[in-house]
């Protein structure tokens, strides 16, 4: 990393920042970490996201292997989203932000 | 934060991820960890950013309180930037990014 600071070298702080740091995308992964939830259930929790965000963001973190899909065949059928053990991985790195997040003031301008 | 699930909540992630989210602002304070820097040094590091953009990043980092500007006046004067005690405790989330990037590979589309 010292010796490379272009924004292309692929340092692993910017590799991890291209997958959580999308403004939704940190935002599902918090909420999955309470529990796996359904689209209906990720939609209403995240207020403001349109399904169409919500889709996209899922199939994401679906391809990075962050988040897995499971399909369940009862009447009416439905998915539930979890985290994989790559996703349940970043836990250090958002318990180290909520526990600044909690220490320090933020003027939040978002 | 388990019972304000909206966006709009002052959650501490989402309070952190305000501050260091930005496409360039963590890397600003990437470079900030290593050491002071001068405005330059930023610009020739953070490769495609311009100065305009690298001046309207470091005065949100400066009215986060983040990041510290000390002018020397010198012949010629010059200005070099460093974080404060408030940036320097965000270095536990960026071990944290660090280690889980280089744990895991990430397909990149960035």
């Amino acid at each position: 990393m010292e010796q490379n600071e272009s924004t292309h070298t692929k340092c692993p702080i910017e590799k991890t920042m291209s997958v959580i740091g999308g403004k939704w995308t940190f935002l599902i992964i918090r909420e999955l970490f309470y529990k796996t939830r359904r689209f209906g259930e990720l939609e209403r929790s995240l207020k403001g996201i349109s399904p169409r965000t919500l889709s996209l963001r899922l199939k994401e973190l679906e391809d990075e292997s962050i988040i897995k899909r499971e399909v369940f065949s009862e009447i009416p059928p439905h998915v539930e989203y979890s985290l994989t053990d790559k996703g349940q991985s970043l836990l250090p790195i958002f318990n180290a932000m909520k526990e600044w997040g909690n220490t320090w003031d933020v003027s939040g301008k978002d």
